[in-house]
């Protein structure tokens, strides 16, 4: 730290993102990227726009935006697209927070939301989420604070129905529900239908993890017209041109493939049935997911200790030292070549007996 | 604006980019693009990356930091890479900037400076530019604030010394002073050399004029290690994927290709020296400008209506309505048949007699 930091950020922990090793090639189960390459459509629409990054991008988003809408049954108003979707996370934050609004969300849930609030000046609070890592909607009825819901949650995978958001919805009337659907398209229910309904509800995806663009940073909101307008003076007063054309480009190109990205969804998802049936077998426990990744526990193995086992054995998943999921480790659904090789490894340190520390 | 807008946005008056006009064709000589296409090298690196976008971007920016670094002679962790310089700037009025350390930046700079400190809720204070245009460096010495400083400056062109930069960054050792090099590529002198000297200079650069890639969004700070680890903090309290993978692999290009960037640069620089004497000879008055643009006016032609005019023709220049410069237009300096066909124009207009409006 500097001595010119100002003393309002001196306590900023920041977010701590997945390993993204260069030295070493691993099987990477551990960032919940897709196995499949971005679509052919994506690849050409990038391709095509890499040869005019002398311009600007277009800080409307149009023709991306226009694309989203449809795809979602929504108009164009109620679209806003970000440099990823932690982007527009963030916008929410200082759109709808502030001392007399504090945000709210499970105490086990996606790791960014407190150091968001805490860079945005935001007062917090968090709710436990039930012993069996599912959340008790009886703790968000008519709270009147901004709150911040991961469905499918992180690193759970578990999901609510969109009755039950709508619950949390209706009864906040004056307050904003921010629905972070970044998992939703491996089996879980949008509520994107609901915001045509209710004018306090905000649907934020990404096109990281089921459209195989994670490196290309892009995520999208959608809401309300006014709600979304509210975001877009935020965008405006920090990066009018947020999301480059490249990125653009390939979100239209691979909005334009919606077939392959419903295809791989359904694979990853009889992959993910598949790995949680063999890690059954072993005694695994789990979380029920629909999203994306596993998580999961072994009654005799260290959650720390299976985490870096498995990384000498050239395979990443991610573990977290957070008190109630320490035993825990995320594992993300890739193909099934990959799932394989978890499970032998996995076979090999359960041969090992590599036993659990008190 | 929603009712769910925090009290402490509801007066953000956002920054407003450049139009980017998509119905039409024009000569776009008014967001100070690069006239030239991405190098090739450029090209050829992001045409790779899109293949691989599946995979998250590397966090650390290792590849490009590193490039920078070589590049401009320090070590990489005296460098940032941002979403665009509008990042890294931001960045900066959240990480030096407070209640009791307020902003301070010329009267007529950048347009987003005001707004950027808005959106932070931290103070700011303008001070004017001389008559001339010109900064009067003695305002700055020994304020005690975080002065920001484009440099050259925007929309005038007009470039301070390094040696009245360092008389700057010595005299305020307390307070952080960022110079926006923006703009330094064509003929003005960078004071990135000055990093390794003061702990408290913060240089931000970019790579959308001078590199040909607007579209790709890339800019970065260099300074001193402690003050680049605050931002850091900044960034990965944001967005650590802030760099898309595509974006990042074009900065490596188009940096192994310096020799391409340096021949453009001295092309605009010659077509801004042949531009303004043409609009000399035709009675227009200039700032001595040291960017990618001209900064013009002409004593019988309304700023507002010559801009109106060559829109109507097919040419797009920047004409801002603040009072001290509504007499001038912001024209960027393309290639030689673009300046030719703004001269041609002009003539046409000047011919036409479009009196000033008194």
């Amino acid at each position: 730290m500097s001595r010119y930091l100002s003393p309002t950020r001196s306590a900023l922990v920041p977010y701590t993102p997945g390993e993204q090793p260069r030295e070493r090639k691993y099987i990477k189960l551990n960032t919940n990227e897709s196995p499949f390459p971005p679509s052919e459509k994506a690849i050409a629409a990038a391709t095509e726009a890499v040869l005019r990054l002398n311009l600007y991008s277009d800080p409307t988003c149009k023709a991306l935006t226009e694309a989203i809408a449809t795809l979602y049954g929504v108009d164009p108003t109620q679209v806003i697209c970000t440099n990823g979707s932690d982007e527009v996370l963030d916008f929410a934050f200082q759109a709808f927070c502030d001392a007399d609004t504090p945000a709210v969300f499970p105490d086990i849930t996606y790791g960014f939301y407190p150091v968001f609030a805490a860079r945005n000046n935001v007062p917090y609070e968090t709710i436990p989420l039930k012993d069996d890592f599912t959340i008790d909607i009886k703790n968000y009825l008519g709270i009147d604070k901004t709150i911040f819901i991961a469905n499918p949650n992180a690193p759970t995978g578990i999901a609510l129905k969109v009755s039950e958001i709508e619950e949390i919805v209706s009864s906040n009337p004056d307050t904003v529900v921010v629905i972070d659907e970044a998992y939703v398209d491996f089996g879980a229910e949008s509520c994107v239908k609901l915001t045509g309904k209710y004018d306090n509800l905000l649907v934020t995806q990404t096109f990281s993890k089921s459209r195989s663009m994670a490196g290309a940073r892009l995520g999208f909101g959608i809401g309300n017209s006014k709600l979304i307008a509210d975001l877009h003076t935020i965008r405006n007063s920090t990066n009018p041109y947020n999301v480059n054309s490249m990125t653009m480009a390939a979100g239209v190109g691979v909005l334009a493939d919606e077939e392959y990205t419903r295809k791989n969804c359904l694979t990853v998802m009889d992959n993910r049935d598949y790995t949680a049936a063999e890690l059954q077998k072993r005694g695994f426990e789990m979380t029920n997911s629909y999203a994306n990744f596993l998580f999961a526990k072994h009654p005799s193995l260290d959650g720390g200790k299976l985490y870096e086992k498995l990384k000498e054995m050239g395979i990443l998943v991610r573990h977290f030292t957070a008190p109630r999921i320490s035993d825990y480790n995320r594992i993300t659904v890739g193909t099934q070549a990959e799932m394989d090789a978890l499970i032998q490894a996995i076979d090999k340190i359960l041969m090992e007996g590599c036993v659990k520390i008190q």
